[in-house]
């Protein structure tokens, strides 16, 4: 983690003011993240992507009008066919039933084992077309095109691909990279306010488990990350992929470190998971959980009450909830631990929670029962 | 390929006459093939799998009650906790619906990301077991206990697991290899002699492709091995098993030289797709599928009228269909051409055949589709 450079390394140069080129090093799964403006309209994007007969489009029915046409074009030059797959939009679509309109269409169009797929959306299209690229006649190739400050800031990167399950979220998927990322820019612009709030979690996240330096920069850009400010994303996508990377690269199939990237997810999948899914978007459920985390880690007394205070602070300027919702009249705490029990990082029934083991360091462990309904009923109020 | 012992190398050895090990050399996802007889009701056969909380076994209706138990008790001084799924039998139920009884008990369990599967049963269940693992959490290990010889000889060894799709076969998978391969040859004797013929398709298959002297000798013991005769079996399954761990050692993924493994499949999956899956077996459609693709072969000038007339008896010996059902009453060549154009191998529409250029040399290559009618023709007679 001592080769990611710091934040102070990362200030734009002035040939190309908000481009840049972070690299996953996989051995042979490497591939570069392209960061800049007015990508996804421009064939020289696409140069380095793999040749086929057909490139297939997988994006979603509020992506596809703003989007669907430029991409057309600029993949029209490289592929002879290119085949587009509209799926709805949400994650209470991200199942099984809608993977298959993928896999129909492709094998309707008669798509062969070197097509393409390009993922033209937010982190439910990516991780749905990521999987069935992962799926599809054992594994075509695939590009990611993020539309989301979330999904270009975290899901895009890194080839975790899954589909929900009624009884968990992102339970069944695959590792499975990407050739190649292009984040334009530009489609922040027309984001809704709550999805650009949604996309800041998972960047402040990045601060407490690894880069306070950068928390410092997220708080004095808060206002300015909000309005979509196209320098401040820059940098901020940028400085969040090269972490990733870096974590990543260390640590592909979340052995160990990489479980730190879930910082807030255990708490905001219960929530994700108890609220159906669909009703608190995704980086909802995560800021609210980094806050249900970050409390946990101080009753555990690895953080002081300020670090509490300053991380919820943030969180809530970033437009995000900081109060738990009830899941369950009855024993809400009771279904918390229920639903966190299915947590991918949950060993032999015990959950691991991703903790901060003081500002700008993460750790994964458990933590008693007791100790984390007392932070679940602190952090919650009855609607 | 020349790394490959001889068959005449391969004579048992007198102190264990009917014991083998065969290894997958994929570096860091290597795995041994262990041959013998009493190996699934034996905890000394799973010493050497991951320990973890739980162990799930994956299998069917017709196989649980024969050998559950015995698998049950030989898993549990090692693993706490052994929970048994019981799949619908046959190819039939081979796809997502069916795939997704394995979740929803995975995850009703409680199981975690150590939990291992072991797939007992043939190769419906070593597919879906294999995927299942491949999927859940993003990948859990697995076992393959194959109780078929089809599945000992050929599904359960290089780590292709799959569900079928409506529009075609084995179309959504993955590659991804089990963590060991315990072929207990007891399972055959309880075998149907119909599903020990469909077996017996996947072993003839390795002489034409890689080995005639293996050929010339399953030409000789061909009745033995429809008996069940063990010696006979344990030879056929250890050197199937070392041409395949050849051929998957050096092209894990099908890059290319893998896709001579399947000789007969492409005829023989229109075969099963056509007829609708589970009508004609698996190992059916191969056996008639070989006829085709060496009529094939013959017709573009690559064997002689006496290497497809030797290949046909074998076929027919085994007691397999060397004559192709009529799909399609008006045009069935054309039926057949749709339906091949869905193949895994196909490129651009073009469909590639496994053809022998020459007994023991296979190639991959296309065929006019003039030439493939009149196969079709000479090779299926109205029933």
């Amino acid at each position: 983690m001592s080769s990611v450079p710091s934040s102070d390394a990362l200030a734009p140069s002035a040939a190309a003011p908000h481009r840049a080129h972070v690299r996953i090093a996989l051995d042979e799964r490497s591939y570069t993240i392209d960061i800049g403006e007015g990508l996804l309209g421009a064939a020289a994007s696409f140069e380095s992507c793999p040749k086929a007969a057909a490139a297939v489009i997988v994006t979603n029915t509020v992506v596809d009008p703003l989007y669907g046409d430029r991409l057309r074009a600029a993949l029209a030059p490289r592929y002879p066919q290119v085949h587009t797959v509209v799926l709805p939009d949400g994650e209470a679509y991200k199942e099984w039933q809608t993977l298959n309109i993928v896999f129909d269409t492709l094998l309707q169009k008669g798509c062969d084992r070197k097509t393409v797929l390009f993922a033209l959306g937010g982190g439910v299209v990516g991780d749905m077309a990521g999987f069935a690229a992962a799926c599809y006649m054992r594994g075509v190739r695939y590009v990611q095109i993020p539309t989301t400050v979330l999904a270009q800031v975290d899901s895009s990167v890194g080839g975790k691909t899954a589909v929900n399950h009624p009884l968990g979220k992102n339970m069944i998927g695959a590792f499975y990279q990407p050739q190649r990322v292009v984040c334009d820019l530009d489609t922040i612009r027309t984001l809704p306010p709550r999805e650009v709030s949604a996309g800041l979690a998972e960047i402040i996240k990045y601060g407490p488990i690894h880069d306070m330096a950068f928390f410092a920069w997220i708080e004095d850009h808060i206002d300015a990350l909000r309005a979509g400010d196209v320098p401040a994303l820059a940098h901020a996508v940028r400085r969040s992929c090269e972490i990733k990377a870096a974590v990543v690269g260390a640590d592909e199939r979340e052995a160990g470190l990489r479980a730190i990237l879930n910082f807030g997810h255990t708490f905001g999948h219960a929530i994700e998971s108890g609220m159906g899914y669909g009703a608190w978007l995704h980086g909802e459920g995560v800021g609210c959980g980094m806050v249900m985390a970050a409390t946990l880690s101080q009753r555990m007394g690895l953080v002081d009450a300020q670090f509490v205070a300053r991380l919820t602070t943030l969180v809530q300027r970033a437009g995000l909830p900081i109060v738990g919702p009830v899941l369950d009249q009855a024993d809400n705490a009771g279904r918390y631990l229920q639903l966190m029990r299915v947590d991918k990082k949950a060993e032999g029934g015990d959950i691991r929670f991703v903790l901060i083991d003081g500002p700008g360091q993460a750790v994964v462990r458990g933590a008693p029962d007791a100790l984390v309904r007392e932070v679940i009923d602190a952090c919650c109020i009855p609607a």
